[in-house]
């Protein structure tokens, strides 16, 4: 994740604002801190749930996925099946010495390529060849184990029933199919979204907000037919260029329209590269500039164990190159391996007009035979066997005289001449399948960094005449959707009734739900600069003219410009200029 | 909490339509389930958002609480010093046959009043008087024993680092006092809020959506000086009238304006009474209507560890009145709680004009003599000093040569010359003190529960002529504000063009923001059947007169009213319907 240029930001300075000025700071200071986790203060909080409006628009209202909302503790059959109890873990070494424990791959990532990739034994060697001793005291390094980045947890009183904080908030949406499919009234293809958070018991993040180990998401989910050639919605973005790092040629960065990428093979599908444009375009809608942008292709060896394919979308940092999206083709793999942990099939149906003929290999159960010997049990064996695999029995139906079939929590021993295997072909009107999945899976807090540090500027002189601190000027040009504070409010003085008609402007804008910032105190252009350093797009002043003739000034961020405008054309204008309906440079 | 006249709705009934429409259903169902955990649908994470919504705009925009979001897993320290790890806890009792654990008091439901205001011994009594046996298999029942109800979990390797899920997001504003005061330019009074999950390892929860493990909270802590008199914002609720049900006297409803319920001393403050009024406003905002809440005052032995006082607003549901907000007066315990246990202290600043005269009792180290004897650690020692509690060491500043003062995490022999108290009075300009903290805190799930079934309606008579189903005709009448889809848009026939057009028009209320549902099978009374069970306020039609004159019908769901408008109009009309700026009754 850490390569590539990094963008030259002082990021120190730049952090040091965000922490004061409220948009993020280490969580449980008080207490001396704990690594992986951070608050998110005032400003912080608004910018992420506007990140996450803008996210909903594009996603549950426009492209219309379902919204769920699921528990983030899980019992452990839930990653017993999605296969994270025996994969998602890290390799962690501990010092003999200090006893400092580290994630293996870490240590060797100044030394070798893309230490993430290698698997345990590979792990150990490059430790040895490079003599990598402990970074904190200069110890011996102990042995690797495997670590699993869940957090656990018990349910209930007693130590019996295990549980885990959800990695991701995925699996919920896949227990979910059949009741999602049902709601969706039985259609194909639909997404489903959540937004929540996500947690990763990291062995020891360095990284500030780029490595928590508590961390918000938003992912989609978009089950559809592998078999089905169509997908009109991918017109939308079939001409929109992006920036693509393919895994056949990691070193260099190539531009192609959507389209092309699919018909040249470089993207394996349209549903792929459907959401791959709209990952980016929403990350341009949020304010991130297109320039700081690519879309880096998973070599097969990084991919989660779910993935066949995964592109990320990584959004320049001061960190260089950091994954921020991950836009990964699960395929059938989650809803197979629940149907599989639960006995629940977790299947769509396939509808034909016309009825399509269809090899047939399964078995089946002669009730004739079964009902005398089974009785009550006759019905549900016939269930399991319809959906049973028949090599898994073939041979023993040949060689032995009852076959042991598991009913719910029993074994019923059933004769094997009650069993046949029906081979040849039938036509089907309809038929059962397992969707294939598509899955952009957004970190938010990522998001929130590279937005931050890529609108982020100094300027060396500061512009405001009375101000004489050395301090250069800083501003966060946020676009006026993300901005936390949407306009700031000033009476020019505080006297002569102006600070009355700028409440009740900024309690008529609050009342429109226009987050703004009143502030009486310092010169103009001190609160200007206070407002310029948290992003805010506009500034509203009331003067002496406003008690002649109910006008007040704007003055946008980024060009200083000012129009005169009336004060109860504000709320309109200003949810115009907040919506980017209306240009500021069209005004007065 | 269970007590009182329960509604009259069918809840079995209702909430099976809940489940089948995606409102709410119970979490990981494929695996079994696990009692108290519910997982929001489509629908119910749309009505979730839509309350959420309008609490923020209530109390961040309008009462400008600052937001802040922080993580769910805490290091112990900080529930060590909020009390909660010592007596957040329920007792509990096993069956010694079939092993199933009982929370006690829940088994005295129906034999003793109150039975949550039991400590241990009177439990044990009541249990044994009444003959209380396990209510699953009449087993005998085991000892009591104290079982804390936070999830416990470790960060990072190994098990040294113990941590909870939180029982609450207030416990992080606490913590982040100092920085909030501080973002707030050291103003007070101020009020911080978060929205987020909340965390209680229930031992049994038998209630549906009423007792979850998991679940979602808006808190509100709002922190002012108690020396301080006037509080003009209280003017907002002051003539308000709301129902009380005051502890003095527990059977009996009284109304009252919350100004005269302040003078009576029947509300011990107005800051409690303006978060009163506030809730109640909110209640009613979302839809809930007014006969359906009341606030009640909790007894003395009911009360959490930390609160001087509490108002429930309950709302009357079909399990009886639910507790769904608690306004808690925590006054400075918490802070002073983190004072303690993390050494930082928590304090704002009073600010006097004209100097006020306080008696003063405090430490001071005599640097003279300090400074030479310990060097480096003289300066912290100094401050230290300045803050404790002279009464700890005066009769050791006696009998001692020197008096161990811990700086940090190591322990400073001082010597006892160079430490004088100091006594008399002094005429200060600003003093420290601990902010008192009032604490609005909403349960979403519970909220959403009295808000569906106090707008749930049947009828019995279907009102669609082509319907000759037996079911009753199902309406949830929702403001369109809490609604979670607000318009369907149907074409009157599948052919003609008219989906194409209706296709437009979904496409362009959705670009809007507007969370839209098109329809295009069975008749159109089906269809408006389908959006009134899930309480959709507006259904627009497009027919053929629509390629005349580009008019639709919108139908307003809880009177049929049908009027037609322009296609044109429709995106800023449905907004001033669904803001409630426009009357339906005013349109046609």
């Amino acid at each position: 994740m850490v390569e590539g240029p990094s963008r030259e930001v002082d990021r120190r300075g730049l952090h040091s604002i965000l922490k004061r000025r409220g948009f993020f700071w280490p969580s449980f200071e008080i207490y001396g801190g704990v690594a992986g986790f951070f608050d998110l203060g005032p400003l912080g909080s608004l910018l992420k749930d506007n990140i996450e409006r803008i996210w909903k628009q594009r996603f549950v209202v426009e492209e219309e996925f379902l919204l769920v909302d699921c528990p983030s503790i899980n019992p452990e059959a839930v990653f017993k099946a999605s296969g994270h109890l025996e994969k998602f873990s890290d390799h962690l070494t501990r010092c003999q010495d200090c006893g400092v424990p580290f994630r293996a791959d870490h240590l060797l990532e100044s030394l070798v390529k893309n230490p993430d990739t290698l698997d345990k034994e590979e792990l150990e060697e490059a430790l040895t060849q490079y003599g990598v001793a402990c970074p904190d005291c200069g110890g011996k390094l102990g042995p690797l184990e495997e670590f699993n980045l869940m957090f656990s947890t018990h349910i209930g009183p007693g130590n019996e029933k295990r549980a885990y904080l959800r990695p991701e908030t995925a699996q919920s949406i896949f227990l979910d199919f059949n009741s999602l499919y049902r709601f969706n009234r039985e259609r194909m293809p639909f997404g489903v979204a959540q937004i929540g958070r996500g947690y990763r018991n990291e062995i020891s993040p360095r990284q500030g907000m780029i490595r928590l180990r508590e961390f918000h998401m938003a992912e989609g989910e978009f089950f559809y037919d592998p078999e089905e050639d169509t997908f009109p919605r991918f017109e939308r973005y079939r001409d929109k260029e992006v920036p693509l790092v393919p895994n056949t040629d990691p070193e260099r960065t190539i531009s192609r329209e959507l389209g092309s990428a699919v018909s040249e093979g470089i993207i394996s599908s349209r549903v792929m590269a459907h959401f791959m444009g709209a990952t980016f375009s929403f990350a341009e809608d949020i304010g991130i500039p297109k320039e700081a942008i690519r879309f880096r292709q998973h070599e097969a060896s990084e991919m989660a164990h779910y993935a066949m394919d995964c592109w990320d979308l990584e959004v320049s940092t001061s960190w260089g190159w950091v994954e921020t999206v991950g836009i990964a083709d699960r395929s059938a793999y989650d809803l197979s391996q629940h149907s599989k942990g639960s006995g629940s099939q977790l299947t769509a149906d396939r509808k034909f007009e016309i009825p399509v003929e269809r090899v047939i290999n399964r078995l089946e159960g002669d009730m004739k035979v079964l009902g005398p010997v089974l009785r009550s049990d006759a019905g549900a064996v016939m269930e399991v066997l319809s959906r049973m695999d028949p090599e898994f029995i073939s041979s023993a139906l040949e060689t032995s005289e009852t076959i042991p079939i598991t009913v719910g929590d029993r074994t019923v021993e059933v004769p094997s001449n009650g069993i046949r295997i029906v081979k040849g072909t039938e036509k089907v009107h309809r038929e059962s399948y397992i969707p294939s999945v598509i899955e952009p899976s957004f970190g938010i807090d990522r998001l929130m960094v590279g937005l931050l540090e890529n609108n982020y500027r100094e300027q060396a002189a500061s512009p405001l005449s009375d101000d004489e601190s050395e301090e250069p000027y800083r501003v966060i040009s946020l676009p006026p959707g993300t901005a936390p504070i949407k306009a700031g409010v000033f009476p020019l003085v505080n006297k002569d009734g102006l600070p009355k008609i700028a409440s009740e402007i900024d309690l008529k804008l609050k009342r429109e739900g226009l987050v703004t910032y009143m502030d009486t105190s310092g010169s103009i252009g001190r609160r200007y600069a206070r407002m310029d350093e948290v992003g805010t797009p506009f500034c509203i002043t009331v003067d002496h003219d406003t008690k002649k003739d109910r006008t007040v000034t704007i003055r946008e961020r980024d060009t200083g410009a000012q129009v005169r405008v009336g004060i109860d054309d504000l709320p309109e204008l200003l949810n115009g200029l907040i919506h980017e309906r209306v240009a500021f440079s069209s005004l007065g």
